[in-house]
């Protein structure tokens, strides 16, 4: 039997996962031999960054790799699934937080879910070792190779079912999409008075840093947690011609007034 | 004249940003006093920690201090300081991101504010070198003296006006209690999964780090700002039976969407 070192492994997609995914499994030592993607820029910018074959014509992915990783969109990863010609044997998983496992299921037999729970982006540089990695797969031998090659890979791996990767990923959203977007707005808010975000950063951080060993619940302030009632009247008036702003302004005050009252 | 590290200085407030300035204000080398809360036991635990004399009887005040620093909710600061018997000299401060300066004129001749953009909790020890301090002063003495205290117990010191004062203060509420309060709903949903929200502290911990050298919008993920509407349309179901989750969903992805459509 092929040791797992040896086995080689193709990536499909070039997007931001792929990005971080793709040295990582290299600097792990494993034997990553191709990467595909749609779109000739990205295979190329990705596969020449790292020095490894790339292609962006579906019938030149090699049919006779071991593993292969989707790094797709959710909508895209069935349909190019059945554009290549992937063997029978292989080990096949998508990386996705809201995709079932079983999208595979008749498909073929062994296959399986490598989440990395974390943000991507090209701009940024991460440790990969320290990205939780939620696994799933279809059978015991599946399991055991993924939970191998996540291992190397993270020091945070735990198998969690598809309907449980779909909670944490609705969480993350939640914690970092709409999180960056409150940033953003605090940008923009600063901005019409052209002050600079760069003030806001200390008080970012601090944010984060408090909910690394404490729970957010216990560490909210500012005038609606205090039920600072005048504070909240001058924001919503300064706030009163941007629809958006104020809409959200009203839900999370009226919100955190609420849990303050409590 | 009295040198400044001479000068007595009197905390009025005993809740979180007193809690992190009194010590700060003593390891700076200044002459702080005496520490007025009209909660006894707030009082007490703050005096008692850092070794000060304290008091929640307005009257048992020292009338003859040379900086009163007021921290107490924006409401409370008039009456309070019209109950206390503040010497007409004095350098009166009050550290509200809200409150104009002005409302100490007429009542007296020196103030100022000195609003520290951060967020404070008693829970967590902070490096008050590292805070942001806005100030903002009456007249050139007060200004003087105030940017010495400032300068003595931060690194980042700032002029800034009552009305940019009121617009960062916007602008915090949304990078920090907003975030937080997002936090806590990740919390949530995931804690009626029964899924430990510290499998999200890396992406929490990122997602702050990306904003510290590079601008939200351009470090957006997720699937809203990728257009993936089917993962949109799954979490919109998920969340269907939380009316809250819902409306903040749909107001988020609305907006990246539109965002990521643009």
């Amino acid at each position: 039997m092929k040791l797992l070192m040896n086995k080689r492994i193709v990536i499909i997609g070039a997007g931001n996962v792929a990005y971080h995914l793709a040295p990582a499994i290299l600097k792990a030592g494993f034997n990553l031999c191709q990467i595909y993607s749609r779109h000739i820029e990205s295979a190329k910018d990705l596969g020449m960054k790292i020095g490894i074959a790339f292609t962006n014509k579906s019938d030149a992915v090699f049919p006779d790799a071991d593993i292969y990783i989707f790094c797709i969109s959710d909508d895209a990863i069935l349909s190019v699934f059945k554009e290549l010609r992937i063997n029978k044997n292989a080990l096949v998983i998508h990386t996705s937080g809201s995709m079932p496992m079983n999208i595979f299921e008749g498909l073929t037999k062994n296959y399986g879910v490598l989440y990395p729970l974390q943000t991507f982006s090209k701009k940024r540089a991460l440790v990969f070792n320290e990205i939780p990695l939620c696994i799933e797969a279809s059978n015991v031998t599946a399991k055991k190779e993924l939970r191998e090659i996540a291992t190397k890979l993270s020091q945070y791996v735990e198998e969690v079912s598809s309907e449980k990767r779909k909670t944490l990923h609705i969480a993350a959203v939640f914690a970092c999409n709409f999180v960056n977007h409150l940033y953003d707005i605090a940008f923009e808010i600063l901005q019409k008075d052209s002050l600079d975000f760069s003030l806001l950063r200390p008080l970012i951080s601090e944010t984060a840093n408090k909910v690394m060993t404490l729970l957010p619940a216990d560490v909210q302030t500012g005038p609606a947690v205090r039920g600072d009632k005048s504070v909240l009247a001058k924001h919503k008036e300064f706030l009163k011609e941007d629809k958006k702003w104020n809409e959200l302004y009203c839900l999370f005050s009226d919100d955190l007034l609420r849990n303050s009252e409590k």
